[in-house]
């Protein structure tokens, strides 16, 4: 047994709406010897999306839920701090697959899922933009939203995390965004990226102010919420439109069956798409959109934030903030001392 | 004015739920004279579709609702018995765009909606598949749902005037059909149209039979009905799955805001889609689901049934037979006496 002693934030009932910090435990254990071929992680990040709390719900989702006493699953970033690998070194960053919310994660160097860094990673773009908005802002867009110059794009949560990154990609790609998002500051934030426009959902009327900025209607709906904006947009379509489903962060904390989209037959009236945005479908060609990405930020037309707390205790609050808005920019939960080069 | 008196089936008020005889009138009227370059139809058929119902509804359809006072707003077929227009010869036949429940139609000969067709055309093959069905099912099936051989097509409605051509459709493309009707009788029917099977949408348990003959789900799920069934369904799509939406009969007589498919979010764990038909898109390709429609009749492959009333008076109860089940195959209304070769 190694001498290091790993902490872990354990699930321990199914949580009923937001997770909250009775639904969870911390406990210690030893870490386990590695065996050939794997690699020990000392977790610096862990992320905070909207997936993890999905996860702790039993259900049809693309992966099994989190079991009663297993760790909560998250993705993240750390350092190697031991390897059994031939081709990974001590001090090489690593995403380890989905390690959670831990300290220490023993990851298999050879999985897929587990992919490694140089030790002077900017580790930050790779978790805000690269890691999982690059991808999904990028095909959701271009693959699957077919978008063209000039479209008329609306976008909704357009300052979180994938939303951010949405609203640049759009508007580099030449389109016309309207963002929505959940107050006047994270309205102005998503205008400074390029936005013609963004709307409060929580002081704007946002049926009427979508009908008179788009009369002809949006040609796609990047949609991250589901619930009521998804049907108000679902009645914004141009002819035509396609509609992204990415997620619905609206509906993740409910208990039974959510409410679907009633408006949903507005795409036969608009010849639409609805279009399910599944980032595993893309592996092959995450390449291509961390490229794009990458050259966008050395040109100055990418931009991202992050909001970071320290220490596993604050890994259930820093998810809530997710849910209940006050969150802007990508959410990280530091549990390390190591984060390597970038401005933190 | 002509000596012809005409009449017409009005709209009284707005129907609640399933349209009924109080709703309409039955008013009779002269026939007005023709003005250049329009026709005078005598209506012989009258085409009972779930459109009809949803056109009496104030809303965001794809056209204006009738107004109150209006004749009822339908599909059909008509000899020309006058005309002022020099291509169009008195005893031919006539759409005459969308002339409604009424004896006599006046239409006006240079619209692209207004089709004519030679006095010996099969006027119910016509109706009952080509009208309609055809494009919906033909463009629905391959366009949208990008049918390919060995593929697993899921199809409700499936004894339906449209949904009887999607059964055969499929199967004349290859691919593996499953059909959903609401009675022994139907799926008798839709067995013998070729469906691998056809599930009784009363007596059967939808959810387990369609795991058990699909575990692995289904490649397209061609949706009539909306509702209770397009949700199951949304559980059971394979992975790239295409949702074809061409209406939702479960839910036209519905008042308040229908219930939307709350199991939407299993497109992106499918990487599916969900597509709206709309026929208008395909005005200009319809003469490619003609042709394939006429090849497979003479070859045998393509057969269809008709469900015939007599008289005005039996519109509004053959409407229903739509949304009751009681009706198989293509409900028409005959008003005139003159309906030319063809069995009956």
């Amino acid at each position: 047994m190694s001498e290091r002693v790993n902490r872990q934030v354990v699930l321990t009932r199914r949580p009923d709406g937001l997770l909250t910090d009775a639904d969870v435990e911390i406990v210690e254990a030893p870490v386990a010897d590695l065996a050939e071929g794997e690699i020990l992680l000392e977790m610096v990040w862990l992320q905070m999306d909207a997936a993890v709390r999905s996860w702790l719900d039993e259900g049809a989702g693309y992966l099994p839920a989190v079991r009663i006493g297993e760790t909560v699953r998250s993705g993240g970033m750390g350092r190697v701090v031991e390897s059994r690998h031939p081709d990974i070194s001590v001090g090489q960053w690593s995403s380890g697959g989905l390690p959670g919310w831990q300290r220490y994660a023993i990851a298999d160097g050879d999985s897929p899922l587990v992919m490694t860094f140089p030790a002077d990673l900017d580790a930050l773009f790779q978790l805000a933009v690269i890691s999982s908005p690059a991808a999904t802002a990028y095909f959701g867009l271009t693959d699957l939203g077919e978008v063209r110059e000039g479209d008329a794009v609306l976008i909704s949560a357009a300052a979180g995390s994938v939303g951010s990154v949405a609203v640049q990609t759009a508007v580099n790609l030449g389109a016309d965004v309207v963002g929505i998002a959940g107050s006047d500051e994270k309205c102005r934030w998503v205008e400074e990226l390029g936005a013609d426009t963004c709307l409060n959902r929580r002081t704007d009327d946002l049926a009427v102010r979508l009908k008179e900025l788009r009369p002809g209607g949006f040609d796609i709906y990047f949609d991250t919420v589901g619930g009521p904006i998804l049907d108000l947009a679902l009645r914004r379509l141009a002819i035509g439109a396609r509609v992204v489903i990415v997620g619905a962060i609206s509906m993740y904390n409910e208990s039974g069956r959510p409410p679907g989209p009633s408006n949903y037959l507005n795409l036969i009236n608009k010849q639409a798409k609805m279009l399910g945005f599944q980032g595993l479908a893309y592996v092959d060609r995450y390449p291509e959109a961390w490229d794009r990405m990458g050259q966008w930020k050395n040109e100055g037309r990418l931009v991202y934030r992050t909001d970071v707390s320290h220490g596993l205790e604050t890994c259930v609050g820093q998810l809530n903030s997710l849910f209940t808005g006050t969150n802007i920019g990508k959410a990280l939960v530091q549990v390390g001392d190591d984060p390597g080069p970038g401005p933190y």
